[in-house]
């Protein structure tokens, strides 16, 4: 059973932060393991990664090479079952026609000084894409962080992903071919990591490295980050779900059940004004849950860290949800427009009852990287933005540093900067 | 004297190579110290921050009180330089308006499907700003990074700073007060940013931090990552010049002194196709350099980290500009703009003779918080943007989800997530 809350019982706040507080994750301490990693690629390069791959992914590497070949991938399409593969190719189109809306613009204008000012966006020169193997192994995960890359302009796409016992899912590779991946090595973990930042004889290295892995990955990518960009660290996925008693329990039993069938540490949350759907939804699940192959995993997920609140107006909700920062928000209520307006923290919102969050998963368009574990409070989900940065560009004539130049060189003497006030007088013949 | 290189000469590649991974930081290990001083503010709070204050800053803030009052700011702004206070609402008036254009806009439309899809960006509910103290306090850098939150909405702004011996700056509260910040403290080092990201009886914790400091800073930041969000690690400043015939040899003798005056691990470079302004510019930093107060510190940056190459055409330079991707790009060249087109990696660029990096770093309007350390691959400086995050949002109608389904379902099925897949049938009937 997940645990009931009800916003008028006494003690409800610190109940409330007990939730927010509960640890999903054991945070494995894995750095030092990872340290190691990352210098003997830095010392060793491919040798490390094929000695390493034999060691954790009992494939030979030497023999089979590094990198995926294009008759490989060829192979792996083929032998892709046809419906997967078609749906592939409509969520590929829609999550293009998505991002392209993200493209920024570029800014030039004079300002009444006759200051020139403005920036101009840039692709990142190169990026890595992680990709998880075994269960975790996503395609639809290769084309949410592959496709806005390559919508950002990035000319360089490289992705690692490990091949235990030298398989690698066929619709990893067919979905790295669609999101036009440039090149792909049979590589994983923290080697992987190592290996995109610093760079060996067969991968050249990147700027930034995206995509989610296991602890050593994670660890890996905490400590290469500044040496190139990394994205967020993700934690174990969450839903909340804010209905009123014009929802249907079965639909979001199944929605908290979606997302409780990715790891025992996800975590779905209900807050609703209806004590009988609260009801219902339970025996809903309970229900559901019985049919599910994953029945283990996300009958865990519920039990450990399912909650549903109830609370008097859904109105009251709103800063619960903003608390909770939810990666998910759901909300199948007569307002949801209305509500998810008041609403700051959420990676996504999926407005009432025909948007459940598998769509947002799979063939919405919008990007299903989204932050987790409370992050949505400063932090967005992936897009275009985190595969271009941004230049700014200033341009005065001798006019207009004649009129900015007296307060830059005030400010230079202020902060004890002398050579700052220089270099702006020596201009205006006052150095 | 400084490094001199000529792209012409046999063994230029490992030479630059040799100049790109010069250390200039020693990146001192303090992340256990930090670490303790984390868990020593998590334990006791405010406790912890007096006791830590005393040690460190030699400031009884148990007589003097945690939070600078708006008495004590009032103060601040009568003992200011009244030059300096006009320049630095100059520069705060440039800032804003700078930094308004950078404003994201919402998106919602209709697709042909029928399924509605967009975003909405909103402020990141609380921000924390370090500033450094003693001499590295600058209250420029205050306005630099409160401005654009402050553009942003963000609705509650605050700042630490350290109070060596019960002293802050009076420009940096003045700059805070001009800036709109809401709560200033005069606590500094990782107890401030561990008060930041957890909280205390006096400090409520915020969403994200911000602001430079030193390597207990810097390792405090990277250690409450996750909890919450970080900008860039700063690294030593650097500037790079790209210069013609048609250039000043003194003007940029003033910039690249200018940038060396900052710390003796700043860097600076000039690239040009002109023997004779490459020995001009040598002559005149020697003449210069004489004439300047921080001479030790500038003068040592020169000789250890300063370098010129030669190169046949500037054109030729732009790949080794963007492998530099330096935080500040000087252009004073015939055809700037061109170049300036072509560069890919830089934080900003500085356009024509005109332009000396101060007027940015001061009152041009654009950030100086800007990527170092060849951080520029696949960073930008900082903007309106780092203090917002974008919701995602996706609604279907019951046709749109009938379209879309399918799709979701064989998706789900191949990736082994059957409850996903049926959080999608149950709605189609298909359940």
């Amino acid at each position: 059973m997940p645990l009931r809350l009800n916003m008028r019982e006494t003690g409800f706040e610190q109940k409330f932060n007990a939730l927010l507080a509960m640890k999903r994750e054991v945070s494995e301490d894995v750095d030092s393991a990872a340290r190691t990693i990352i210098e003997d690629v830095i010392a060793r390069g491919d040798a490390a990664l094929i000695d390493l791959s034999q060691k954790f992914d009992r494939v030979d590497l030497a023999k089979m090479g590094l990198r995926v070949g294009a008759a490989d991938i060829k192979a792996a399409i083929a032998a892709c079952d046809a419906d997967a593969l078609a749906a592939l190719k409509l969520a590929h189109a829609r999550i293009v026609a998505f991002h392209q809306r993200q493209k920024p613009s570029d800014l030039r204008f004079t300002d009444a000084e006759g200051v020139e000012l403005g920036w101009r966006w840039s692709a990142i020169e190169a990026v890595g894409l992680y990709v998880p193997g075994g269960t975790a192994s996503y395609p639809s995960s290769v084309l949410m962080n592959a496709a806005p890359a390559k919508v950002a302009g990035v000319p360089r796409i490289v992705m690692v992903v490990p091949a235990p016992g030298g398989v690698i899912n066929p619709l990893v590779l067919a979905a790295a071919d669609l999101a036009g991946v440039d090149e792909v090595y049979r590589v994983g973990g923290a080697q992987a990591v190592a290996a995109l930042a610093y760079g060996t004889a067969t991968i050249a290295p990147v700027a930034k490295i995206v995509g989610p892995g296991n602890a050593f990955v994670a660890a890996a990518k905490r400590r290469v980050f500044g040496k190139v960009g990394i994205d967020m660290i993700a934690g174990p996925s969450e839903v909340l779900v804010l209905a009123d008693k014009s929802a249907n329990a079965a639909w979001i039993a199944a929605d908290l059940l979606a997302q409780a069938e990715h790891d025992t540490a996800a975590q779905s949350l209900l807050i609703t004004d209806d004590k009988d759907l609260a009801d219902d939804v339970v025996h809903a699940v309970e229900h559901q849950l019985a049919l599910l192959p994953r029945k283990d995993i996300a009958g865990a997920s519920w039990r450990d860290f399912g909650a549903i609140i109830l609370c008097d107006r859904l109105g009251d909700a709103i800063a619960l949800a903003d608390r909770i920062a939810p990666e998910h928000l759901e909300i199948m209520a007569e307002d949801a427009e209305a509500l998810a307006t008041r609403v700051r923290n959420a990676g996504a919102i999926f407005l009432g009852g025909h948007t459940p969050e598998a769509i947002g998963d799979y063939v919405g368009g919008s990007n299903h990287v989204l932050p987790t574990a409370r992050s949505a409070r400063f932090s967005s989900g992936l897009g275009v933005l985190d595969f271009m940065k941004r230049t700014s560009i200033l341009k005065c004539t001798s006019e207009s540093l004649r009129v900015l130049g007296p307060a830059a060189i005030a400010l230079g003497k202020a902060e004890g900067l002398d050579a700052h006030a220089r270099s702006v007088a020596i201009r205006l013949n006052l150095g």
